[in-house]
């Protein structure tokens, strides 16, 4: 399907970063520029500055020309149109659409995709799961993201907002809701869930070395000190570490009997933990998941910062000209 | 991609009853059978009597000939290799080449599938969902199944095995497993749920209608005693729907978020409850479905027991010779 020739410009926007890298088909990163993104001055400065380093990237007239180039976004987006709905932290971005503006700008080709869908193609295509036809990404982090490639093709629904799995309901009896979703999977183990968790324990006077480590202040507990705190043995933070991988497992649980993949790659701050919560998430998985989805590999993403933007170059040479 | 011509013979194989149908690529009936499944004599016998209704709905040879057949059976199959794995409701039935016997057997092109599934695939050819790409199906019955068509083909994943809705956790504080997953969907929700909610509240000495509806028998409650009793203003009824319905509609929640389906198709025995059922899932879906998926159609199935036959047609008109 890709051409394996030529190179590609592949950008990750985020809300702190602009990350612009020229690849090759092999994933690898000839040139790239990472420069602040000044989100609060709206979109217009914004393109401005990824285009700036969208062309400080671009090969010098002696290399091959540059056929494609693809943006991961945070969304949501409408992959089909290439119109940035709404970006939390993108101020002033409402139905901006960016792949028109570039695709002119530029004169080449171009598409836009969601961060974490582009996460899962850049592990599919060069990370983890290299090869692996079907396959999920979820990243655990301030959110819980997730991305799904079956059969070599990401599932996308029919505006491109499918496989949101950390909106996902998982405590039916919840009395809380976050981001407008009763009881969801990243209200109960995202990030800033893990450091609530962290935090109500400690309100509730439970001693633990997470108080000391946040210099004495409850509210400036994260799920940072969680993860440190378990580390050395501490045992509420142990505790909530079980609690945690207890409710991820289950929700990978709920990913493998949804989707089928052959494997799951996890990427995030939070998977940053390893194996002190992959293995009791894996337990968890052994003893809930069905048996023909038994035994599928849960591994640690593979590319780190770059999976988005090598995500995004995977999807810049999938466009046909 | 389906040519328009010819005809094709469609079976659903049931615990019950065999069918088997001659159908056009209009989803029109020509001529069917439909004979006792009789599956405690096992595979062989069971096929032997499939192979014969096929036969039994053949076109004479005036009329032009075959093009194909596909079989809906119940799961889990396999999907590409067609191969029944197991299916709870005929006994024997382990890893059964059931596609390749067909071919052999009847000498034209065969393919299986899932019975939910292809009841998906039937009501977005012929059905509720007639032409719409993006889609859910899901039956409310003695277990909760799903199909998902997504870009005009089946979600299935790597072994065929995806969209298992009714096996996804939904209570990750459940002190109780259903089919070995705790907290299910389909604990939650099924037809035999919804009847075990109402016996644990008759036991707790509630007052009901229900109770003369089942002859005075507590454990002889199920869930078309909890629909006629709420249908007539009955207290406990009532509320059992109420709690019903809005699982149900987290459920469908988590299915828009998961799939981003443009309508999602409601069948099964369940569903039959009509608005007194739909009404408070559609409510639920209003408070908690996240903004871009709000105001998509949740509605009943058109094709009633049909619906898997017709699902086994579009299946074999899809067949690339």
């Amino acid at each position: 399907m890709s051409m394996t020739i030529g190179t590609v410009i592949a950008v990750d926007l985020g809300g702190t970063n602009i990350r612009a890298a020229l690849c090759n088909h092999e994933g690898q990163v000839l040139k790239r520029i990472k420069q602040p993104t000044h989100a609060q001055e709206g979109p217009q400065a914004v393109i401005g500055r990824m285009i700036e380093a969208m062309r400080g990237v671009l090969p010098d007239s002696t290399e091959p020309p540059v056929r494609a180039a693809a943006v991961a976004s945070p969304g949501p987006l409408d992959p089909y149109k290439g119109i940035v709905n709404y970006a939390p932290n993108l101020p002033g971005w409402t139905d901006v659409p960016l792949r028109d503006i570039l695709r002119r700008e530029l004169g080449i080709p171009v598409e836009i995709g969601n961060d974490a869908n582009l996460a899962a193609l850049g592990e599919q295509r060069f990370g983890a799961a290299k090869g692996v036809a079907d396959m999920a990404y979820i990243t655990l982090s301030t959110g819980i993201g997730m991305g799904v490639i079956l059969n070599n093709h990401l599932v996308l629904g029919m505006r491109g907002l499918a496989t949101e799995m950390g909106h996902t309901v998982m405590d039916v009896n919840a009395t809380w809701s976050h981001a407008g979703v009763l009881g969801s999977f990243e209200g109960l183990a995202s990030g800033p869930a893990i450091g609530r968790r962290a935090q109500e324990k400690l309100r509730e006077g439970q001693p633990s070395l997470m108080l000391a480590m946040a210099g004495g202040d409850i509210a400036a507990v994260t799920s940072k000190e969680v993860s440190e705190a378990a580390q050395q043995g501490d045992p509420l933070a142990v505790s909530i570490v079980a609690q945690v991988a207890r409710i991820i497992g289950l929700g990978f649980v709920n990913v493998f009997h949804l989707f089928d993949p052959a494997m799951i790659v996890v990427g995030g701050s939070v998977s940053l933990m390893g194996d002190m919560l992959f293995e009791p998430v894996r337990q968890t998985i052994a003893q809930y998941v069905m048996p023909p989805y038994r035994g599928r590999p849960v591994v640690c993403a593979a590319l780190g910062d770059d999976c988005g933007l090598l995500g995004a170059a995977a999807l810049a040479f999938d466009i046909k000209d």
